[in-house]
Formats: C-alpha cells, structure tokens, sequence
C-alpha cells in the first residue's frame, strides 16, 4: 500500500487525469496545483463490490455480539491516509461520509501521529481523570489553547462533554436552571422544590419546555429526543416530553434566485414559534429554551437565511428563552467559516453552542449567566476527555498552518457548482443542490434511487452518506481539495449516467 | 520524585512501620508481604494543606472558564504512581477515590503505558471510528478479548457505549423497544405509531416508564435522571417523568447480626415494587423494565441481600418487565467479584447489565431478546470508542495475571475489619461499617462531621469520598493491598482522635 502513497506537491499525473477524463466527464480539474500532503492517496482503487468477503465474514462475527443492521464494512484504519478510507477488503474509497462527519484532517494525519510518540502525553491518555473535581495541571491551558481559542462570539466560557448527546442533554440542564434562577429571582429554592424534585415531581422538576423544530436532530438521549424529529427509526417506542416543534423553513434553491418566497416561508416559521412560545407558556410548560442546528443536518440539509437565525435569536430574547445553537455537525470548519453561525455575521449569536464530531469530543460553550449556580448541577464521572483535547489543539494547529478554511471555501465551491452542473445535466435525478462550504446536499428523485446511486458510487470508490427522505449529503475533511472535488464529481456522473 | 519509587517484592521497612505504628494505632500490618510493583510510591507524603497554593491558582485561572464549584485540586498525573495521586504543589496521597472510582489497577500502570508505546496501536487512538457502521477489522475479536470474557453469566451480546449515562439512555431505550415489540407480537409498527413518534406523542411515543429506587442513581441526563434519586442537587430544576420509584431496603448492619430485620424490611420493599408495578398500569404508564444497583453507591452504598435480588428479578419476570441492573460503579471487580451480581449467584441474574467507570468506556450486555430488532435503534456517532477497549483488554490482563480480584478478597476484609474496630474505637462518631470486597462504607455521625474528616484524612494524605447523607465511601483500585488498608485505617485512626 506504502508504494501508492504521493509525495508532496505531486501534480495529478496525465495519465490520472486521462483515465478521469475518460469516464466523459467536464469536471476533471484543469488549474487545482495540488498540495496534499504525503499522507494521502493519489485516488480511489476498488478490488472488490463493497461489502467484500472479509467485511461480510466480519459481520457475521459481529452479528453473534450486537445487532449488525447499520454496519456499512469494516475498516482497515491502519492503511487509510487522509481523504481515503481503506477497507479489509483493500479497497480504497474517497471518503465524503468521515465517519458521520467527525474526522476533522482525514485518516493517520501526520502531526496526530507524531503527537501520540511525545512521551509527554503518555500520562493523559492513560490516565483518565474525573475533570470536575480532579484536573490535570495543563487543563485551563490546553482548553485555552484548544477550544477557547476557536469560542463564538460572546462567549469565553466552555463546558467540556465526552460526546453530542451528552452536550445538549447537559446544554438543556444548563437552560432549566438559568431559567428556574432567573424565575426565582435568584434564591434559594423552596423546601416544597426541594422535596418534590427528589420524587420527578413539580415544583422541583418542573414542566418547562425546550422548543424545537420538525426535521431538527440533537441525538437520541431522552432529553435529546424530544428534540430530535428527523426520522422514525430513532424515536419509535421511546418515551417522550410533550414539547412544542416548529416548523422549519422548507426553501428553495438556490437561495439568491427564491429571495423573495424563502423570506415569506421564513417569516411563516418565526410566527409559528412565537405562537408555540405563548401556547405552551399557557399550557403550563413554558419554553425555557430553543435549540436548532444551522443546517438541519440529519434532517436533508435544510438551510435558512442569516436573517431567519437573527430573527430568531430576537425572538427568544422576547420572550426570555435562552437560544441554543447545536453545531454538533455543523461545527469545526466544514462550512468555511469555524462555526456556521459566524455566517449569520453577529456579535451574540447564541446562548449557548454545542459541539462533538470533528472537535474529537463534546461540549458547549456559553454566555457567563447560562453557567449553574453551584458545582455538581452539571457534573458526571468524566466531563469530556482531555486526550481528546490533546488531538483537538493539534487540529487547530493543522487548521491554522494550512488554511483549511479558505481550502473549504475553495474545493466547496468547486462541489457546490458541480452538483449545480449534474442536476442540470440529471434533471430528473436531482435537484434542490444546496451547500455552505464542502456541507453539501443534493436531493435525488425517490430513496429507492438515491440508496441505489449511495452503492454504486461506492463501489467505484465513492463513500457518500444519505439525509432526510432522499438527499445525498457531503461530508469530507477539511482536507479535502478541489481535485478531490473533481474525482468525486466525475465518478457520481458516471453513476448519474446509469440512472437517468 | 522517581527516588522514591520502591522496587519490587521490597516488603515495608521497620523505618516505615515504626512511623505509622507512632501514630498509636494498632493496624499496622503484621505479615503482609509487599508485591506491589515498582511504580507505586512507599506512602503518602504532604506538603502543603490540600489544596495548595498552585492547585489555588489554577482553580480561579479555570474558574474564569467554567463553574469550579465541585473542583477538588489540580493534579499531576505524570507523577502519580499506581495508589499514589499526586497534586500540583506536589503532596502524595493514598487514592481511596481513583476518580468517582473509575481507575482500575491504578496510575500509570507499566502495562498501559507500554500499550501505548506500541505502533499497532497508534491508528486505534488517531481514527476514531463510526462503530456502528464503520468499525474495525479488529472489533468484533478486541471486544470478545475484552468485554465478552467477562459477560455476565447467560449473555453474550454487548452494546458499548462512551459513558455511564449514555450506556443507562440506550439499557432502557432497549427495554422500550423490547416491551413495545412484545406487545405489539412483533409486527409492524401502524401508521399511527408512525406519525405521532415524530411529534413525541403517543402511541408512537408511548407513556412507559422504568421503575427505579428511592436513593439510587443512574446518571444525569435527562432518561437517567428520571430514575436517578440521590441527591437534590442532581435533579432541582431538570423536567422529568412520571416514574415509579420503591423504597430500597434501609438495612442494619452487620448484615449477619439483623437476618430477620432485614429480611423483613426487604420483603417490604419487595411488596411495595409490586404494589407500584400495578398501580402505574392502571395509570397507563406500564412498567417496561426495572433497574437498581446492587449496592447502591451515590446514594450512600445501600446493600441488599442476595435473596432480595433474586426475588427482585423474580417479581420483573412475574409483571413482564426487564431487569436492568446497573453496574456503571460496582462493576470491575471492587466487590471482589467482577460484577458484584455474581454474589446473587444466579444463572440469569439480569436482562442488562450496564457498566462504564473502570471498564474505561460504557456499554452494556443484554440478553438475546432485548436486541433491538433494527439497526439505527440504538446508534450514536461513535458508540464507544476502540481506544478504550484496548485498555480494557490489557487491564483484564493484569487483574487476571496478577489475580487481582483475590487481592481485593484479601485487602478489603482487612478494610472492612478496620472499620468495624473504628467503629467500636469511635461510638459516637462512626456506625453502620460495611462493605464488600474492597467497595465499603462507614456513617459519620453528621454531615459536617464527615466533611471534615475528609479535610482532615487529605491533609494527611489519604484521599477519600463521601457519598449518601453522611457516608465515607471506600473506593480503591483493585491494586490496593492490605498493607495499604493499613496506611489507610492508620490515618483514620489518627482524624477520628481529634472528632471524638
């Protein structure tokens, strides 16, 4: 495998670009110089149909121990590099999934590797403290230099978590309390609280409300849950809280050519909210919180507009709910800017941020009153991982030293216009193409063809992850180029080709 | 530091012995020859009140970051040696805590140290995977190497999961989906079902509920929660569900003086889960799955007899519910079996058992029939995490090698003999001495006592944690030896002098 590796500032050979160009497609990269470095692979190389025969014998194994029935295939982890995921069957993919989006600079990166063989963080991986009471001494330095130096506006304070769900499960606590505090004009809670908490009674666990919205995810914890409305398979059968859901605006693309009929859906959502907010404050179950992701993710990648998001920010402060922003998927660069909200462009855009996935672990940040009042409210066993913060600096070191975020920007765009380009040259395949940076959509006619076009471009060395009814979602590293872009595009039209 | 590393096989000088027995206290060991490894410390040494001037500094440096309320002191865990932690300002104490209990064969331990200096398992710690899609070629062996090597007794399926909360969220998940596809005869969900789980309603979202016990605890998010009963400052403020919660048997101890009291107070409780179990079906909210701990641990380790257990799972089996026993704490092998389930000695002791702490990540094992039907059921991004499954496997290693659980036999009856003597030293202060393996506990006459004997103990170098109203709980790693119970009971001895 050693051997296909490429050197640095390797341009794509000619005879890489022929046997690209030959699949009849525009999109082979004419100008891209590329600058990967060594760690990557030089493109996609099949040996098998995926799943292949070790993979499929891996998960018979497997299906003794657990339930197999999301297993795609297993994974040699020790051979992938960069942007390829190499499977136990040697095939080679071009990874646009990253495992649900949370491989920030793709597989074995170099400066991770070198990181592990410091002898100096031998003890942060083995031992593994309880944060909340028991530190280690680089601890306020290492989330200084790791996730305080990447924090939202307004916010200069960060909660540790050891995954998504944990973090807004913990994020939710953080608004109850704010919420009770603020109630209770910041005194000392009643005997009557005291008592009736202890036994899951009012008024010491009372009925408030987060709100959230239809197709919205936050994860699958009960608390997560009741605020997860994406897809059936997570919520069947699991108990729940009778919360208020919004609509979320369902738009038009490409956004600049539907102005005028996205700000009227926009504006119909913001009177929907505001309906629930008063709804359910007089049904007893005041909304304490509301919490929604940039881009409806897990949802088929439904955007809304900068102006949606600061209106709805405006609208939580009316009505005094705190206002949560989970950039859980969202989060970490893959739009071009280090969160999504920097795109709505304000100075205090949330309450509260939560984040996992491409941070390596989980936790929010948030503005000083959304912190309890008293230790212990929000505390577990672990609260994060500094480990995990260890490989996150790392990350942002990579980040910064080599402007991933202006090469998001840049292979984006070069996805974004080529999804532009397929679904005028597939109009019957696709539609509705959407994306901010390399987080791309694109919706396909039915899921019976989408789920078709997801195997078939695998097995020519594509692995894409679907969303929402139908969509096909983009997910690559933030190392991701242009000419990985082109591979990507000339390999699905060859796919679209088959499927018209 | 490293100077004062002992060697191997080195037994307690006549030097060490003759300080510890100045102290006027008759615990110092007699025979028990040392086989402590060199990287554990000869004892604790202090050198400033804890916590120090630096842990100071730290504690405002992070508290300008996060709340800092539970913050204990800072630690460095580059010089922590096996039952020795050691803080910033450089004090050495006995670890009788090993972080909420959750460091299993100690700090730094030679055999994980060198896991990780070995290259094979570098790409483990830098790729982590997607395990329920994407796992690795050596999933399904490293977890039957780890995990399934000690499944408990009629399971063979596990789930892992990154945290304690997490692995409890998707036990009673599991037990919801069984109880629900069980009564529906394990057809089809209805369109009904369909429709309304997406707007957390019933029947999709179905009002179930999980019986759990008064003084119990199962985590803190939001599921969990509902079931968690410790504390007040867990729950003030959170929204919760309408949940059965049973008295657990408050019993007197030593348990084998009070057989007729208990097991008359254990009948009663037994009689008050049943009562419970059918006054919420009558509500319409049936009891899908019951879960305890077999000690209950934050709630002030509250034992129950083996009998009481067995009949326990016998009324859950009787009504139709699952048995969820909940060994997050008690699991590893502390009680001086790996689950202290296994004192029930039982073939089919339980339908989940649940565990993380020092297991190194979370998860839990389920019988055949609680799998969930469907793949994405019970899913997150990572769910789990194979780095920490390498560790497990290499702590299994070591207890075994070294027959750790026959240590903790040994080591906690001489800590629990300790304490009885404590107790009849100490009338007026301590009572109700109790314990299994090395997982013990003592009740201080009052909670302001007991708070200052755990100052007073730390200063003098032995760490400890209290639990329940008034308790000192025990919670060593299965490294701690008798001769460490002695430095432990020696120090005790010397606080509860001066709180007569």
């Amino acid at each position: 495998m050693a051997s296909s590796l490429i050197s640095r500032q390797l341009t794509l050979s000619l005879q890489k670009n022929h046997r690209l160009s030959a699949a009849g497609c525009r999109y082979v990269s004419k100008a891209a110089a590329k600058t990967q470095v060594e760690y990557d692979y030089d493109g996609p190389l099949m040996k098998t149909a995926v799943p292949g025969p070790r993979s499929q014998e891996l998960t018979k194994q497997l299906g003794e121990i657990q339930n197999v029935g999301a297993i795609n295939f297993f994974c040699n982890y020790e051979e992938s590099r960069g942007n390829y995921l190499v499977d136990v069957d040697g095939n080679r993919m071009l990874d646009i999934y990253t495992q649900i989006s949370s491989i920030p600079i793709g597989y074995n990166h170099p400066a991770l590797l070198k990181l592990m063989t410091n002898p100096n963080n031998l003890s942060t991986f083995v031992n593994r403290p309880a944060l909340g009471i028991l530190p280690p001494e680089n601890f306020p330095d290492k989330i200084t230099e790791s996730l305080l130096s990447v924090a939202p506006s307004g916010m200069s304070r960060v909660q540790t978590m050891a995954c998504g769900s944990c973090s807004n499960e913990n994020a939710f606590k953080a608004m109850f309390i704010w919420y009770k505090n603020k109630e209770r004009g910041y005194s000392s809670p009643s005997d009557a609280e005291l008592n009736s908490c202890m036994i899951n009674q009012a008024p010491g666990c009372p009925d408030l409300s987060i709100l959230s919205f239809m197709g919205g995810f936050h994860g699958r914890t009960m608390g997560c849950l009741a605020t997860t409305h994406s897809k059936v398979i997570h919520k069947l059968d699991v108990p729940s809280f009778d919360w208020p859901i919004a609509s979320f605006p369902r738009l038009q693309y490409p956004l600049e050519e539907f102005t005028r009929e996205n700000a009227q859906e926009e504006a119909r959502c913001l009177e929907e909210v505001e309906d629930l907010i008063v709804r359910w404050r007089q049904k007893g179950k005041p909304v304490a919180g509301i919490v929604v992701e940039p881009i409806q993710a897990e949802g088929g990648d439904n955007h809304a507009s900068p102006d949606f998001f600061r209106k709805l920010r405006s609208v939580a402060r009316k009505h005094g709910c705190a206002f949560h922003v989970d950039e859980v998927q969202t989060g970490g660069g893959c739009t071009g800017k280090f969160w999504a909200h920097e795109h709505w462009a304000m100075d205090d855009p949330a309450d509260i941020v939560s984040f996992s996935k491409k941070l390596l672990s989980g936790g929010y940040f948030y503005r000083d009153e959304l912190q309890a009042d008293k230790g212990y409210r929000i505390f577990n066993t672990w609260m994060g991982d500094p480990s995990k913060n260890l490989f996150l600096a790392e990350v942002l070191n990579v980040i910064r030293r080599e402007n991933l975020l202006e090469e998001v920007v840049r292979s984006g765009k070069a996805l974004l216009n080529g999804l532009y380009e397929l679904q005028t040259q597939y109009p019957s395949v696709l539609s509705r193409a959407r994306g901010q940076g390399t987080f791309c959509a694109v919706d396909v006619r039915d899921a019976e063809t989408r789920d078709r076009i997801l195997v078939q471009t695998r097995d020519k060395g594509v692995l894409l992850g679907g969303c929402g009814d139908s969509s096909i979602r983009f997910r690559p590293a933030l190392i991701f180029k242009e000419y990985h872009a082109h591979i990507l595009l000339n390999i699905l039209n060859d796919v679209l080709a088959q499927n018209k």
